[in-house]
């Protein structure tokens, strides 16, 4: 029998909703008719949503709060202040074991910050990392942390090493995925003292971390490696940048197609093809920044999202919950030794 | 009567040196017929290439020199053990005074290391900077520093503002270039201190910077800023990301339309256009990462440039002197109040 998973969803959160979480609701089910949902937000709203999908709201239920946290306050701000929040009490609803995992398009510090209290942390691990994929030239790279921490150390680098290589191996089902630390040269002797030392810790430990060095900015869309580690401020400049590039080209292809009556005609010839090629790196489809590291399941999806976006983010935490992979996780800090340590360090 | 301007060419420095460089230099001095060289290499193989072009010849020097910086030492070994390198030489050439600018391909630490302590910096400056171009939606953007400092607190971020608004208003001609600083969020609240500070010491001082607060890495390409700001870790981060991703996208273009007869023909109908394009965005053009903040001109060429990336880069060295950038660094300084408290600091 299969488990069914229920996903709490923060109805409030992101630029369209509640509508674009209802339709994303429906989006996910359809492709993983298991699913159960929490819709928190404003129950007059969310109703009638749920209304025009008979299957969807059978399979829902709704939190009410006309509460919410607003982009621009501080995480400190928003655990004071927002105890009534949408986002606070679809976190809660994980708490309180109603729900396996929760999604939101709200504030990502705040989203973080009450995550991390309600939830606290798998035990050994220092700080969660928002981890997100990005399409390669030869698939997808896990790319992590991509803003939870403006700075991380060397032990903190690497277990982000852990926790992609987990999730590569629970959720994109690749045997023993390549890992890279980011880094402005390949050579030993390049970057900051604690990207050298993380290097040295993933090269020394027991783990049998498929560690291909130092990685640069170009290797990552190349698909150099599965998992590419680094901290928060590199890797949201990181992600943003690949992300408006290619958005750049996007518009540079479509005015080219636009110029005149013959690249329109070209465009109709290879527009199939084309089509395709669009799917493939339509961003939506990577929407969806898990909080690894957490004791439970988190994911953030993109405040601009549409429908299809937020679907994307409840596969994302379905897909953690069915990979089970704070399970692998742990088992990795295990082997690494680091759960030793911190137990030790607890006893002390 | 127009200035002649000579540049000192690396010829042993570069992956398909010193072919590339004769022959880009053939091209630069074809777009600037002003322009004059000396070549620095080995004159057993400059000369037979030089004697292909005979009008670049009669325009150009060599200095011989077996000896070359290798591309995987530190820059301080190269300073000690490479005394009578192509690169030492070159830069050497500038600071007697027989040449106005340096270009090189060869090792970038070494490159800064070795022109750093010969030309030194304009007074004033903290650290120097690499900047280069980029292809925006709107235009280009000046981003710094690109890896020549790991590192940069608010001084050397605000530095290097000042350095890519006197680029940006000398060599690219806007009257009043918008700066922004790169972070993880626009709000004042968002990313390092450091990044907060450099913000506070712009909007404070009586320079006039058309200053626009913090950008994310997805603005850059979208050309919300003439100018953005950052350290070189980031910097480094951004630009080559924002490079694999568009080699990236153009490789998943190339493969689209070579997947069929129909996709085929959708190319050669739409060649001319799409060829533009391809001239637009090639890497080529924006080769050559400026070495701003030095007292003279010295201009980094990527290792695996051919003729016209060189070219190019030559031709940045040009733009750099015909503007006389380091002038207008050097009055932003003054404005700015920095070189006076580096006179008093000197005098006390």
């Amino acid at each position: 029998m299969t488990e069914h998973f229920t996903i709490a969803l923060d109805a409030m959160g992101g630029d369209h909703a509640p509508a674009c979480v209802v339709d994303g609701a429906e989006i996910a089910l359809r492709k993983k008719p298991d699913l159960r949902f929490i819709f928190v937000g404003d129950e007059n709203k969310i109703i009638p949503l749920l209304e025009k999908h008979g299957h969807l709201a059978a399979c829902s239920s709704v939190v009410h709060t006309d509460e919410m946290v607003e982009n621009d306050v501080k995480p400190s701000v928003a655990l004071r202040q927002g105890r009534k929040s949408s986002m606070q009490l679809v976190i809660n609803e994980v708490k309180a074991g109603n729900a396996h995992a929760v999604v939101s398009g709200g504030n990502t510090g705040a989203l973080m910050a009450m995550s991390k209290l309600a939830l606290r942390m798998l035990p050994g691990i220092k700080r969660p990392a928002a981890a997100s994929l990005f399409p390669t030239e030869t698939g997808e790279v896990v790319m992590l942390d991509l803003g939870a921490n403006l700075e991380a150390d060397a032990t903190e680098l690497f277990q982000f090493a852990i926790m992609g290589d987990a999730y590569a191996r629970g959720v994109l089902g690749i045997e023993h995925p390549t890992v890279g630390l980011l880094n402005v040269g390949e050579e030993d002797n390049k970057g900051h003292p604690e990207i050298q030392e993380a290097a040295d810790l993933i090269r020394e430990s027991d783990l049998d971390l498929n560690f291909q060095g130092f990685v640069e900015g170009n290797h990552v869309p190349m698909g150099k490696v599965d998992v590419v580690v680094t901290d928060g401020f590199s890797g949201n400049v990181m992600l943003k940048t690949a992300e408006g590039t290619a958005k750049l080209i996007s518009k540079h292809m479509k005015d080219a197609f636009n110029s005149n009556w013959a690249t329109k005609l070209s465009y109709i010839i290879a527009s199939k093809t084309m089509s395709n090629l669009k799917k493939r790196l339509d961003p939506r489809r990577y929407n969806g920044a898990m909080f690894l590291g957490l004791n439970g399941v988190a994911v953030k999806s993109h405040g601009g999202s549409d429908a299809y976006g937020v679907s994307h983010a409840i596969r994302t935490a379905a897909d953690l919950l069915e990979s089970n992979a704070n399970r692998l996780i742990t088992e990795e800090l295990k082997l690494s030794g680091m759960l030793q340590e911190t137990k030790e360090a607890a006893d002390a």
